[in-house]
């Protein structure tokens, strides 16, 4: 990691994105939430069933508005609410009930639980999220997961051909094992792969489903790619900042979105946006499709976008490209 | 793999499910895109920009009828013009134009080639499909193959475990290496996943967005999630038909469809249901979501699916806890 990206690691406030999913089974159906609380924003709050995206943003005033009519007996700071409110969706509790109610495209998750003695009642009143948010939020993180949990099964295959040089080495040396089932067979990440694909415990884990996704690890996993993304995206954001005059010669109109001037609108277009990786502000390899129902930007800025996007893109891509060369070149560990 | 499995495998078909996603890039946009074709039965097409997902069926009447259509002067066999669809959608071809077209909801793949000096066009009619085709081709696949990748990150682990074990025995013999660079650090787990987070080659992965998703090794990984999902869903199919009885008890309705009743089905509904994987034929862990355009089955028999589904589901889980269980008593290798 580079010591910019730990630095700015240290003071990024977080968002809704790089929080992870939580699997929740309501009501006998299998659920994927998240919630970001925000002491001085409100909370934001995600939910779905793999068909569709419910979304509820809520503002600091509108929290303490819900909270006074749901309960009125209820005395308790800000941030006493959003801690239950995190608390509750954060893992599944056993004092807590939950219900699901459907209302059209909508969706109300109700808590009720007990709190020092008194009741305590919370209703989620989500919007179906726009399709971007699905894609945002779960189909690309869970497609740059693959690409890294491949890396890395590459990566451990690199370090078993070197634990066998060392081996090979001892054994030249005339070394022996004192006992047989200490000895290992030499790996080879094609043999390895083909096996895994035929194992038995490949069929439980297929067999599992998707329960595995979010595990522990995963959910870690999940953070670092989503923080990195936003990292990413405010690398862009400066390059945009410097490049203004490129991209006018482009013929692009780049009037500047302020960065987080999303928060806390009350229009529902805003609300309905994906929190805090906009559509302007992608990683590179991301699809863009325009249209929907969130404001598109002119034509001329969207082409813009791309170019920049591709160059990004094209960038990285050679990056890469060099580093693989530069290893095949240092003698092929792999 | 049980013998089952591999004996069933053999003689299974195959389906749009276990065919792996191409990505394509399009006038400028990323796509990934998938073709099953079928000499008897006709060719399906699925496209998606990760918001939307598009989908066509074509039986091979309809298919010789376009085919006459836009290419009058083309005469060929229609095994040659799946060929043809199939070679021009597995690769981006560089003799070929792709053109994409936003229709409404709809979108119309063009593709124009030439064929042994004749020019030949196919056009792809695709409807918005089903929200549940999402879910079954990418969502759920994508989580089990991140659950798969993480199990083998794990298995890898207690390989490297096993060389050190090893290793170490050498080295209590007194073996030394010859050249220091061929000394190897220990292994140990948990380290190494908090380095991966951090590392540079981390960055770059994610900087590369999903395009790694679907390389090469992950594409067979894809297929053979979907081809155990498919052994699955036919194991139950049968456990189904011996369990009639049980599941009329339970207050159901278990009137049987037909397993690929859907195929050439020239009903919008039929068409657009996920072709291999139906609703009710889902792998433990699975949400099912009633409602949408899909007709639902009768509330009881919903019931008796969920109750199903969730027998097998608790029955993996015992399953896989045990054998947790018996792989700790003989000595915890990771």
């Amino acid at each position: 990691m580079s010591s910019a990206k730990s630095e700015w690691k240290k003071t990024w406030q977080g968002a809704l994105s790089a929080r992870s999913w939580q699997r929740f089974e309501l009501e006998g159906q299998n659920f994927l939430l998240k919630t970001h609380v925000d002491h001085r924003e409100g909370y934001e709050f995600l939910l779905t069933d793999l068909t569709s995206m419910w979304y509820e943003k809520m503002d600091i005033d509108q929290v303490k508005k819900r909270c006074k009519t749901l309960n009125p007996r209820f005395e308790a700071p800000l941030p006493t609410i959003l801690r239950l409110l995190q608390d509750n969706t954060e893992t599944k509790k056993d004092s807590t009930d939950y219900t699901i109610q459907h209302k059209g495209e909508g969706m109300v998750l109700v808590l009720e639980t007990k709190v020092g003695g008194i009741r305590f009642t919370w209703e989620f009143h989500c919007q179906q999220a726009q399709k971007e948010m699905l894609r945002d939020q779960l189909l690309e993180p869970l497609m740059t997961m693959v690409g890294e949990l491949g890396r890395r099964e590459h990566r451990l295959g690199q370090l078993l051909k070197a634990k066998d040089r060392e081996i090979e080495d001892y054994k030249m040396g005339g070394a022996t094992v004192s006992r047989k089932n200490l000895q290992t067979e030499r790996f080879d990440p094609t043999t390895f792969r083909k096996e895994q694909l035929v194992c038995k415990e490949f069929d439980e884990q297929v067999g599992q489903g998707w329960q595995e996704a979010f595990s522990r690890e995963n959910q870690e996993l999940y953070r670092e790619v989503m923080l990195t993304q936003a990292w990413f995206n405010r690398e862009e954001e400066e390059d945009e900042e410097v490049s203004d005059e490129d991209s006018s010669l482009l013929g692009g109109m780049t009037s500047h979105h302020a960065a987080g001037a999303t928060k806390g609108s009350p229009s529902r277009v805003d609300e309905q946006r994906s929190p805090s990786v906009s559509p302007r502000k992608r990683p590179a390899g991301s699809p863009l499709k325009a249209g929907g129902a969130v404001s598109t930007p002119e034509k001329s800025q969207k082409d813009v976008e791309l170019m920049r996007r591709e160059a990004l893109q094209k960038r990285l891509q050679e990056e890469a490209q060099r580093k693989q060369a530069k290893k095949k070149k240092k003698g092929a560990l792999f």
